[in-house]
C-alpha cells in the first residue's frame, strides 16, 4: 500500500499550496482594505521553504476580482513559474532575491503607499522618532542608494532586491528586527514571518512615515533616545515580551 | 433589400454610440469613487473618431443620479450638440481642442483634485521624482503659463485647450507618453486611449502630486535619475513591456 | 366661511415651516456626510423672511438621531424660541445677526472644518489662488480681527456676528459674492440663498482652504490674476453665466 | 430573609460590572469608528470607584471580534486581575497610576493617533490656538519630558503614568479641565468622567493637533488670547454653561 502514502502526501502537498495561496491572496486583499494600494499596484508573496516555492500575486490583475486561484507559484531556485494561469508580478525577481538572502522571512510585500514613497523619493530613511515605530522596527527604516544605470538597465528587479539586501547588511540589521526598507526613488518593501505579517509591517511603515513627516515639520531636530527604542521593541519582541496573550 | 443593410448599420451606429455613452458615464462615476471630484465638479469625455463625435458629461448635473442617457454627443468639427437632453459640460471646448490637436487620444478628463490643483495654483510642474510617476508619465507633468487677459475674456475654454497644446508641444512631449497637464491657477487635465484610461491617469496624477508635495517638504532638492524614469516607463509602455498579462 | 380661509392659511403656514425644518435638517445632515463636522459640532439654519422666523439645529443634539422635528424655530426680531422641544444652537445669536444685516441671504452654516479653521487660527484670509475658489468666492475669504476682551465677555455670540458683518463691509463685499468668512481663532461661517447653499459654500471653503495651504507650502508667492477670478466667478454667477442647465 | 438582600446586592454588583464592561467595550470600538486606532492599537478603560475595580481592554486582541465579555477587571489597589479570560492591556499600570492620582476621572484612553503622536514625537505641547481646542481643553495640552533610562528600564508603564501626573501637576492643571497629555516620543493619553468621555477627548485632541500643525505651517507665531480660551471653555463647562440641553 506504499502508493496510498504517496497519494496522500501529494494531496497534502496540494492542499498545503492551496493554503498558502489562500493566505497570499488574503494578504493582497488586506493591502486594499488598509488603503495601502489602488488599482493593480503593489504585491504580496509568501514562501513554502520545504517545497522551495513562492506564491505571488499575478501581474496587472485587479484586486476586485482576485481569488486564491489567480495566485502564481514560482520555483525559488530557478525563478520559473510552476503553477498558475497568469504571469507572476513584475517584481517577482525582487521577492525571490529577498527570500534567498533572508532565510528567516516567510512573506514579502511591496506598495507605493504615499508617505513611505515620499521618504523613498526624498532619499531619506524613515527615522525612528517614537514608540509606534519602535514597536515594530528596531531602528531607522533604511533607504537604499539609487541603483546605477548599469543595475537599472540589466536585471532591474533582481538588482532592486540586491540593493535592499546590501542596505540591510551594511546597517547590520537582523531582517526580522527591521522588517522593511525603502528603495530610493521607488517605494517601500516590507517583510515578515509570513504574508500577513509582511502586510502588517507595510501598514505600520506607512503610519510611521506619516508621523515622521509631520514630526519633522514641527521639529526638524526631533529624535528618540536609544533606550526607549530598546524598551518598546523588546516589550513586543524580546524574550521577555509582555504584549499580547503569549505565556 | 439594400435598405435592410442601411437600417442594420443605423442600429449598429446607434448601439456604438450607446456603448460610448455607457463608457463615458462609467468613467465619470469612477471619478467620484476614486475621490477625485465632489458635487458636479469635473468631467470626462470619450471620442468616436469614425463618427467624428465626442460624448461628454452634461454641465452641472449631479453624479448621484447620472446615467448613460444623460451624456451629450457633440460634433467634434463644429462643436454643436447632436444628441442629448442637456447642455454639455462648460469645459466642452477645451476637450474638443485636445481631440483636434492630439489624434492619438480617445478620452479626456478634468478634475479639481486637491494636490494636483495645488501645483497648478503654485504654477509648478509636478516633478517626476519616483517610479509611481514614471510608470505612467514619461517626464514632469507640465504646468502651462497663465492665460493672458485677452485669452481669458474671449473663448476662454478654447484657449484653455490651446495653452495645454502649446505646453505639450513646447516640451516636445508625445501626448500619450505624458498624458496630462496642469492649467495654471486652474487644475489638472488628463487624457488617454479612452475615457477610462483618462480617468486612470487623472488618479495617478493626483497620487504623484501628493507624493511630490511631501517629497519636496522632506527634501527640496530631491530628483530622479533619467535612466530610472526611462526603465520604469518602458517596463509598462515600451515595445518590450513586461508588466501585465500581455504577450 | 371666512374662517375656512383662516384655517387653510394656518395649515399652509404650518406646512411651510415643516418644509423649512426638513430642509434645515437635511442641510445639517449633509455636513456630516461631507466630513465637515463630527459629534454635535457645527450648525445650519434657514430663514423664512415672510414669517420672520429662523429654523436652526438644536444645541448639543447628536446628528445620528436628528430629525426635522428636532429643529428649533426662533423669532428673528426678538431672538425668542417660538417652536421646538430643544434649546437652539449656542451660535443662534450669530446666525440672527447675519440674517438681520444681510437681507439677501437665506441660510447660514458654521463648522470647525480643519483646513478653514487652521486659516482662522493663523489669522489669515483664505487667499483666492485658483478657479476652484473663484467659481464660488469672488475674492479672498476674509478673516476677521480678534474680538476684544469686552466683546468676548458680553454678548459673545452676537459680537461674533458683528465682527463678521464689519469685516464683510470693510472689504466692500456683496454677501452673496463672497459667501463666507473666518472668525479669527474660531472657524468658518458660510451663507447662501438657502440652507443647502450655505452648506455647499462651507464645503467649497474647506476645499479651497486645503488647496491654498498646500499651494503656499509649494510656492509662498503664488497668486491669481484678477481677470481669471473675474472670468470664473462670472461664468457661474454673472448675468451671462454659462455653467449648468439654466437658459 | 437577610440573605435575600445579600443575593440581590451580589446580583446588582454583577450587573453593574457588566454595565461597565459594556461601556468600556463600546468606548474601545468607538476608537476604531473614529479612525483613532488600527489593528489592536490603543486601549480604553473605565473605573468603578465603589468597588475599586478598573475594567480595561485585553492586550493584543483585535477590535473586530471584541465583546464586553473580553474586557478584563483589575483591582485598582493591587493591580491584580480579578475577572476576565485575557491578560489586560500592556498599558494597565499607566491607567492605574492615573486613576490613583486623579480621583475625579472615570475613564482613560490611549491611542497612537497620527497628529497627536507627531506632537509627542516632536516633544511639543499641542498649543491652544482656537476655540475647537478651547471648548474641551482649558490650556495647551502638555507634552511630558522624556523618561530617563532608569524610568524606562524599570516599571516603564507605571513611570509613564508618573510622568503624566508630574506634568499635569507642574502645570497646575485640574485633570478634568485639561483632560489629556502627550507622553514624549510615545503618544496621547486622554481621560474624562467616564470611558466614553475619555474617547471623546482623545478624538478632540487629534483634531486640535491636526489644526495646530496646519496653523503653525501657515503662521508660526499664531496664538490665542487668554480671554477667548476662557470664554469658550466656560461656555461649555463653567457654572453658567450655555451649551447643550442642560438647565
Amino acid at each position: 500500500m506504499w502508493f496510498c502514502t504517496v497519494i496522500k502526501k501529494k494531496k497534502q502537498e496540494g492542499s498545503m499550496l492551496e493554503t498558502l495561496k489562500e493566505a497570499v491572496c488574503a494578504a493582497n486583499l488586506e493591502l486594499v482594505k488598509r488603503g495601502a494600494v489602488i488599482y493593480t499596484w503593489g504585491n504580496v508573496s509568501g514562501i513554502d521553504r520545504e517545497k522551495g516555492l513562492m506564491v505571488i500575486k499575478p501581474s496587472g490583475v485587479p484586486y476586485e476580482s482576485m481569488t486564491a486561484g489567480d495566485m502564481v507559484a514560482v520555483d525559488v531556485e530557478t525563478g520559473e513559474t510552476v503553477e498558475g494561469k497568469w504571469k507572476p508580478s513584475s517584481d517577482t525577481e525582487t521577492h525571490l532575491a529577498l527570500y534567498r538572502a533572508f532565510p528567516e522571512i516567510g512573506g514579502v510585500t511591496h506598495t507605493h503607499s504615499v508617505n513611505a514613497a515620499a521618504f523613498a523619493q526624498a532619499g531619506l530613511d524613515i527615522p525612528a522618532l517614537g514608540t509606534t515605530h519602535a514597536d515594530y522596527f528596531y531602528g531607522d527604516i533604511p533607504c537604499t542608494r539609487a541603483l546605477t544605470e548599469e543595475e537599472t538597465k540589466n536585471a532591474y528587479e533582481k538588482n532592486t532586491g540586491a540593493v535592499i539586501i546590501e542596505t540591510v547588511r551594511c546597517r547590520g540589521y537582523e531582517p526580522l528586527a527591521v522588517p522593511g526598507a525603502l528603495v530610493r526613488n521607488h517605494g517601500p518593501f516590507a517583510w515578515g514571518k509570513n504574508a500577513a505579517d509582511a502586510v502588517y509591517h507595510a501598514v505600520v511603515m506607512e503610519t510611521a512615515a506619516e508621523m515622521a513627516l509631520k514630526t519633522k515639520l514641527l521639529n526638524p531636530s526631533a529624535s528618540l533616545p536609544a533606550y526607549i527604542l530598546d524598551e518598546h521593541y523588546q516589550r513586543k519582541h524580546g524574550p521577555n515580551a509582555t504584549y499580547g496573550q503569549g505565556k
